[in-house]
C-alpha cells in the first residue's frame, strides 16, 4: 500500500486527486494550504473567525466516494437572500468548526460524512495571513490581496506569514510516511508556496524518505510567473524546498488556438510554460485536457476554473506507473 | 414487519420518533407539517422560496443513526455575521432543495447522508400557508402569526389553507400501508392540525386498515387550548378526521411543582390537560419526562423545548407493547 501526499490549494489538488483516486491499493492525503481569505471563505473567515474552507472543501469532495448529487450540494453557492455568494460546502465545514470546537476535528467528521476515501489534512492549525514584501519596499498582506499584485515589476524578495504558522502534526506525520509527494499543481504563490513556507515543512520534507514529484505548471499567471520557463519553477522550488525534486512531469503536448487565445485574454503574453530544461529526472507526456471550459462554471465544478489545465486522467495513469515501479 | 407511520410537526414527532427508532423490526414514517414559516425556516422560506425544512430536520435528527456530533450539527445556529439566527440544518435542506430541485427529493437525499433509519416524508409538496377564520370575523394568515392569536377568546372557526395544498402521494401510500398511525403530541394547532386538513389526508386515514393512536397532550397551549381535557382533545380531532380514535394513550403521572410553575409562567392557568374520560379506548401510564428542561437549550436539542414534555422512552415502551401485540 503505497502512501502518497497531494500538497496544493483548492483547483489543482481537486485535479489530481480525482484521478488518483481510482488508483487501487494506494492510500492518499492532501495536504491544504489555509492562506485563502477570499470570496465565501473570506466572508465566513472575517464573521465567524473560522479557518479558510474553500480549498478543503475542493479535497474533500474530489475524493467523496459519495453521489455526485452530495458533491454537487457541497459546491452550490447561494443566489439569493442573506446567503447569496455563500458555498454551501463552506457553510458546512464553518458549522463543523463551531460544532467540534476544531477546525482539524471538523474535517475528519466532514470526511467521515461525505464517504471521504483517504484523508484532508489542513497544513496548520494556525490563522494563517500570507503576506509578501517586494523589491521597491512594499509589503501586501492577505492571499487575495496578492492574486492581484504585481510580483515582478517590483520582484517578490519574501513570501512569509504574519504571526506563526506551523505544521500541523497530522501534515508532519503523513509527509514522514509518504512513499511520493506531489507538489502541486495550482497557483505557484498563492496555492502551492504557502504551504512550502510553513514552519516546520521544509524539515519534515527533508527528513522524508519520500520521491518528490512536480507536475510542472502548464500556464503562468499574470504579473506573478509570466515568461517562466519549466527551469523556472524547477529552480524556484527547490530554493524553497532546500531539497531536490526526483521526478519533474512536463507535458509536452499543445493547447489548441482557441484554449491559448481564451487564456490570453485574461493572462497576458508569455502564459505558457516554456519546456527549456535537459534533466534525467523529467517525464515528458501528454497531461493536457483538451475539453474547453466554461469560466462562469466556477461555481459549479472547481476543476473547470482555468481554460488550460491538466487531465485529471492522464495525470493519474502517469502517476500511476511511477507509483506502481 | 410492523409500519409505523408518525404525523406532527417537529418537537412531538422528535420526541416519539427518538423512542421509536430503538423498536427493532418496525418500519418508520415521519409524516409532517409544512405550514412552518417562523425562525430560520421563515427565513429561508420568504428569500429562497423553498419549503420549510425545521420540523423535517428535527425528524431527520431523531431517526439519524449517525454521530452525536452530526446531529448536532444539523441543530447549530449561528450565532454570528450575515449566518446569525440560521440553523445549519435548514440551510443544509435549503440547498438540497435547489440542487435536486425538489424538497421530497432533497429530503431523500439528506436521509441517506445523515444514515436516517426509516423515512421523513413531507405531508404536502405544495406551499402550505396556514390560515384561520375566527368567530369575531378575522382572518389571520401564517403560522407563526397563528401561534400567537387568540383562539378562544373569538372561537376559531376555520382552519384552512391559502391556496391548493394536497396530500404528498408519498405520504398517502404511507398512509395506507401502515399498521399504526399515531397522531402527536405537539402543538394541536400548528403542528398537528396542519397535516390532518390537507386535501386528500382524510379521505386516506379513512381508507386506511391502520389503527390510529392518539398520545394526547400533556399540557395546553395558552390561548389556543386552554382548560382543554382530554375528551376535548379526542372529540375535536375525531371531528377533523370524521374516523374514531382506536388507542388513546393519557398519562397518569404528576409533574413536579417545580414544572408545574415554571411552565405555568409562560402558558398560564388550566395548563396540565385533566383527564376526565372514561373509554375503554384509554391507555393510562406514566408517559411524562421528569427532566427540567431549559428553554435556552432549544437551539440544540429540540427535545427540549417544553418544560412538561413526554419522555421518549416510556411512550416507546407503551407503543411497543401495542404494536407487538
Amino acid at each position: 500500500m503505497k502512501k502518497i501526499v497531494t500538497i496544493g490549494g483548492g483547483t489543482g489538488s481537486f485535479t489530481v486527486l480525482s484521478g488518483l483516486k481510482n488508483i487501487p491499493d494506494i492510500t492518499l492525503t492532501a495536504l491544504v494550504s489555509m492562506a485563502d481569505d477570499g470570496g465565501s471563505t473570506g466572508v465566513l473567515r472575517d464573521e465567524l473567525g473560522v479557518l479558510p474552507a474553500g480549498d478543503v472543501r475542493q479535497c474533500l469532495v474530489a475524493l467523496s466516494e459519495h453521489s455526485d448529487i452530495v458533491r454537487g450540494l457541497m459546491n452550490y453557492r447561494f443566489s439569493e437572500g442573506t446567503l447569496k455568494g455563500h458555498n454551501f460546502g463552506n457553510i458546512f465545514l464553518a458549522a463543523l468548526e463551531k460544532v467540534t470546537g476544531d477546525f482539524g476535528e471538523g474535517v475528519e467528521v466532514a470526511s467521515e460524512i461525505l464517504k471521504v476515501n483517504g484523508r484532508v489534512v489542513p497544513i496548520t492549525n494556525n490563522k494563517a495571513e500570507l503576506c509578501i514584501s517586494l523589491s521597491g519596499g512594499q509589503t501586501h498582506c492577505g492571499e487575495n490581496t496578492i492574486q492581484d499584485t504585481d510580483l515582478q515589476t517590483h520582484k517578490l524578495e519574501r513570501l512569509f506569514y504574519k504571526g506563526d504558522v506551523s505544521l500541523n502534526p497530522h501534515a508532519k506525520e503523513a509527509i514522514l510516511q509518504a512513499d511520493y509527494i506531489i507538489l502541486g499543481p495550482g497557483n505557484y504563490y498563492c496555492s502551492l508556496l504557502p504551504n512550502l513556507i510553513v514552519e516546520g515543512f521544509k524539515d519534515a520534507v527533508k527528513d522524508a524518505r519520500a520521491k518528490l514529484i512536480l507536475p510542472v505548471n502548464l500556464t503562468n499567471k499574470l504579473n506573478h510567473t509570466t515568461g517562466w520557463k519549466v527551469s523556472d519553477y524547477v529552480q524556484d522550488i527547490e530554493k524553497y524546498l532546500d531539497r531536490k525534486i526526483d521526478i519533474i512531469l512536463v507535458n509536452n503536448d499543445f493547447p489548441s488556438t482557441e484554449q491559448i487565445e481564451r487564456y490570453k485574454t485574461e493572462e497576458g503574453e508569455g502564459v505558457l510554460v516554456e519546456d527549456d530544461l535537459e534533466d534525467d529526472r523529467i517525464i515528458r507526456d501528454s497531461m493536457l485536457s483538451h475539453v474547453i471550459h466554461e469560466k462562469r462554471d466556477a461555481d459549479i465544478i472547481p476543476a473547470t476554473r482555468g481554460f488550460i489545465r491538466h487531465d485529471s486522467g492522464k495525470l493519474a495513469n502517469i502517476l500511476k506507473v511511477i507509483i506502481e515501479k
